[in-house]
């Protein structure tokens, strides 16, 4: 079954404690794509500048990517810097250039219209519409969005989110969604805006799955060196909907149960390097060992 | 098996977004007991004035707590007053006055000298020392401490660690103890300072139990009215203590980690009031369902 990302590719600066990354791969397109290919084939749209290097570009194709989706535009890539505190949990962003990512229109090709299971990255709450509109008939679409959105773009945002099967937030997007501080609460709020599943991120604490019928609790991979949390929502992602297209099955809660423990499981190796280094590197093996550790972990 | 526990009774005056309580009845002993005593009879040692209400003594007599240690001494009882921000997951500490807290000795009778499981509640370590020193010999000993002491009186608390079975701490005092940003690294730390167990208690993100053989990561249970935080701690501890006790076994893994999840069923009762009044009318039969609860929303 066939995997579609929309987002964003760029290039990252990044402060952490332990140390410092210039200009490195980064975007939600590009973690995606990274973790959803260890399930399916992953076909990615996005734009670059012409500045953006050729070996980045063949990262993504060396590891089995379709970038044929991957627009080069005239002008700079899309740029973002941030710098994260001592415990990781805090990030400020210090710079943000959307160069061409600012005049971004996904344009889907007759192969990606076709594609089943759709992640609709992190973009303007319009252009996610504007891929649902060019989609034939996903069996599962996921949205990722940010708090700049649901502060700016609500009305956008509501009427996207009225037309996709599940969303990623953090806790406090969540709260900030619904207007609610109780994370429960805000978390089933927000499948009345139309998502019949809701997913919460949590970082270090796991992640939280909530549905009209269950509430799953997903257990943090205990990672002793987060080096660099960036990314880390995307890859979540990557791993969740790469699971629920390799089994075909979006709708069954085990699948689903599941999907969220490959999600974290995935994105326990994005943070524990720079930019995609140790995502990339990841094999089989060690994403089932995670798995059954996570297993072990959360059983009782 | 007998259950003992060592820290205060007070009286709070406590402000959430959802209303306030005037010198209700609280301290970590008060929390503790009321949860414990739903698997064990539990004996109280603490300290109160001459103006503690004689209902809130009853309070504890009429929910079978032992309160032959709660000695009433010359002066004011304890109190403390905090304020709870927004989201309930920020606290303000508004007032404190120890008043007959300040002069607390713990005297242990011969019977409570014979407690097989011990808890040491939040006081001063050296305090918690001379409780140990007092016990004959208690199969499990668990003790809870705070920032205070962690800066305050780390020589008096590292002493009493060497010498206690397990220790809660919530994620920033593990951090704080362990001088290590990164919450598993800080737990694992932790061990190395005696104890065979380290409970990091995450609050709204359920909590997290380490030892030298293996990780658990218990789920929040999801609480859709959190009215008041305070002594959610102190009622995880009894809860988990309680159920130890209750099957005579401190060390069975197995044994460690229902323990934990009844910790935090018991502590889901006491954040939907004020004080201890959720807590103190809890059946069996609502703590089972919840149990249950958590364990549907923990598997995959």
């Amino acid at each position: 079954m066939s995997v579609l990302v929309v987002g964003s590719v760029g290039l990252d600066t990044i402060k952490t404690p332990f140390g410092e990354a210039d200009e490195t791969l980064g975007g939600s397109a590009g973690y995606f794509a990274l973790a959803a290919r260890h399930f399916r084939p992953v076909s990615m749209v996005a734009v670059v500048g012409e500045d953006f290097p050729e070996s980045y570009v063949r990262f993504f194709t060396e590891h089995g990517v379709d970038i044929t989706g991957l627009e080069r535009a005239p002008g700079r890539t899309f740029r973002w810097s941030g710098e994260y505190g001592y415990d990781l949990n805090t990030r400020r962003t210090l710079d943000t250039q959307l160069n061409v990512f600012a005049e971004f229109q996904p344009k889907l090709s007759p192969e990606h219209r076709r594609a089943d299971y759709v992640f609709l990255a992190n973009i303007h709450p319009g252009l996610q519409t504007s891929v649902l509109d060019q989609v034939n008939d996903p069996k599962l679409v996921v949205l990722d969005t940010m708090n700049y959105w649901i502060e700016g773009s609500r009305k956008e945002l509501l009427e996207v989110l009225g037309r996709v099967d599940a969303v990623l937030l953090n806790d406090e997007e969540a709260r900030m969604l619904a207007g609610e501080p109780n994370l429960i609460r805000a978390a089933r709020a927000v499948l009345e805006l139309g998502p019949s599943l809701v997913v919460v991120k949590k970082g270090e604490h796991g992640a939280m799955v909530i549905s009209r019928d269950f509430t799953f609790a997903a257990p943090a991979y205990p990672v002793e060196l987060v080096f660099d949390p960036t990314g880390a929502g995307d890859t979540f992602a990557g791993g969740f909907l790469g699971h629920l297209a390799a089994c075909d099955d979006g709708r069954s809660e085990a699948e689903i149960r599941r999907a969220a423990i490959y999600g974290i499981v995935l994105a326990s190796f994005t943070v524990e390097s720079f930019s995609m280094d140790r995502l990339a590197r990841t094999t089989p093996e060690e994403i089932e060992a995670r798995f059954h550790v996570l297993r072990d972990m959360a059983r009782f």
